[in-house]
């Protein structure tokens, strides 16, 4: 292994250094051979990572700021499905070449994803090869509070936030260099953070998980943890605007398997649902009432005259 | 994106599902959104991540249980370093296919330096791409008690650990296919542990660092982090005899330079040599006097004969 002058430390030093937010919970930041954290008495640990890969998880010539937003939301959304509040996370980068203004961008979007989600930058690693961003973030929750996926019990609602398949129809916008469509570009490109929300859903919902390999094929993973299935309301569907006009007849399949959303599916029993009509009222996020948890496994879908199809929940595959 | 058959699920659930230790400090391992975990009272929460990269840090041939002891002692090696005790870790690893002889390898490894460690697997993620794997590990240390970088302090000694130059020896041993020298081959495919010293060093040691980028380079970053510089005695350096049986002349600069060896550099006030030395004894493990800390910065080497000269101090670089 050849020698150098040890660029990764200066390019760390020049892009990294002191960036984001910290706060007293912070001993130490990066810089030493780990970062060093107080979690708040009374509190567990959540711990979570995720590597989002050049090609795979966005396209290959995406800017620092789309990778930097995307391995965020990727992460940060992990945090939100547990209810957790935001307490530091780790960036392990692999880059092809040292990119100034590609480097420049990523670290500016860590730093104000950082700051706005009051979530600390405790360490890192840098090397080179091919492109790809693998996060660990770490959060709270008070103990025993924490939102797994089981705990679904038949007759709950199954609610989802946002507009889900408008970040599928935005990266087909991108790939096909469609001016317009603005809204499905940015739920692609910025994905939405749902860590208050989810710490506000700890005392109402049962059961809660990310979208990130489609809708289906994650509430599915809810429904095994629970050990029930689900029957889904097709024209209760979220669909925007946009993605409708966007994608007409194919917007539901959108819905359903497109992915990369990062917004929570969750259950809760039905007499909390003003409550959470009204949380979102106030947070200014749509949650859409889509489904009812039933007996069994797997999910049903039921379309607007009544009729009903066995899902095909299988998600993103990397194998 | 292509749907699958949700491949990297099943592929988790045969090779991961239920590995390595757990304790009661674990409230929740892998396969939800977050791993839990409770952190003791009194105590900080350590963080470290680190990235192997197949031809970067290991042969890109090399077997799945090389892979996993490399990409453990890397991550477990920053916990020694900060005198933690080990509580648990994430793996994202990424796999060009899927070879179940390599994964059955690699996770039976991971399986195993969990027991032996006692540090708890508690999430990952898996993606196909370039072989690597990143681990971020999470231990330990009663509040205000982590070993810094900084804190080294002049006419203090200078330690370290085991034989370093063996590892590096160890892979040009490897990959020149010669056969014997296997006590040079196992520094570099099975790095030691240094947790249990690690943790008895937080009393005596004034400021520690692990060996990953060279014993010269690493204790630089000591130095600078402490405001000081050093001086290396050259006959002091801790050379293996198959060090020496292997690289003759070069045996010295494979134990500045050499780098892989995960071995602890350490400063401490002489007064505690003879507490380190019989610490040393009774762990079995190699410490040496290798030289003093002293104003200014930077690294002198002394040889036998009281001649001194500027140590280079660049280590291995990716950039």
């Amino acid at each position: 292994m050849e020698k150098g002058e040890k660029g990764e430390f200066e390019l760390i030093g020049r892009f990294f250094s002191g960036i984001g937010h910290s706060d007293q919970r912070v001993v130490l930041g990066p810089g030493d051979d780990c970062g060093l954290l107080n979690v708040p008495e009374g509190h567990e640990l959540c711990v979570s990572t995720d590597t989002l890969l050049s090609e795979v998880h966005f396209p290959a010539d995406s800017p620092g700021d789309l990778v930097a937003h995307r391995a965020m939301a990727a992460n940060l959304s992990d945090l939100s499905a547990m209810g957790a509040a935001p307490l530091g996370f780790l960036v392990a980068l692999t880059l092809p070449g040292s990119d100034d203004q590609w480097l420049q961008a990523f670290a500016t979007t860590i730093d104000a994803i950082s700051r706005e989600q009051e979530i600390a930058l405790v360490g890192g690693n840098m090397a080179r090869g091919t492109l790809s961003v693998t996060i660990t973030v770490m959060g709270v929750v008070p103990s025993g509070q924490g939102l797994l996926r089981r705990g679904a019990s038949i007759h709950e609602g199954i609610f989802v936030t946002g507009h889900p398949g408008d970040a599928a129809a935005g990266l087909q916008v991108l790939r096909a260099g469609i001016t317009g469509y603005d809204d499905l570009k940015a739920a692609y490109i910025r994905p939405p953070s749902r860590l208050g929300l989810g710490q506000q859903l700890r005392p109402l919902a049962s059961a809660c998980i990310d979208v990130s390999d489609g809708l289906l094929a994650d509430l599915d993973h809810l429904l095994q943890a629970s050990g029930v299935g689900a029957e889904i309301m097709l024209p209760s569907l979220p669909l925007s605007e946009s993605l409708v006009a966007f994608s007409g007849p194919d917007a539901s399949r959108l819905a359903l398997a497109g992915g990369d959303d990062y917004e929570l599916c969750f259950s809760a029993p039905m007499d909390h649902e003003s409550r959470l009509l009204a949380l979102a009222a106030e947070a200014g996020i749509n949650i859409a009432l889509i489904g009812r948890i039933v007996t069994g496994s797997g999910i049903r879908l039921i379309d607007a005259a009544g009729q009903s199809t066995e899902a095909d929940v299988s998600g993103y595959s990397h194998f």
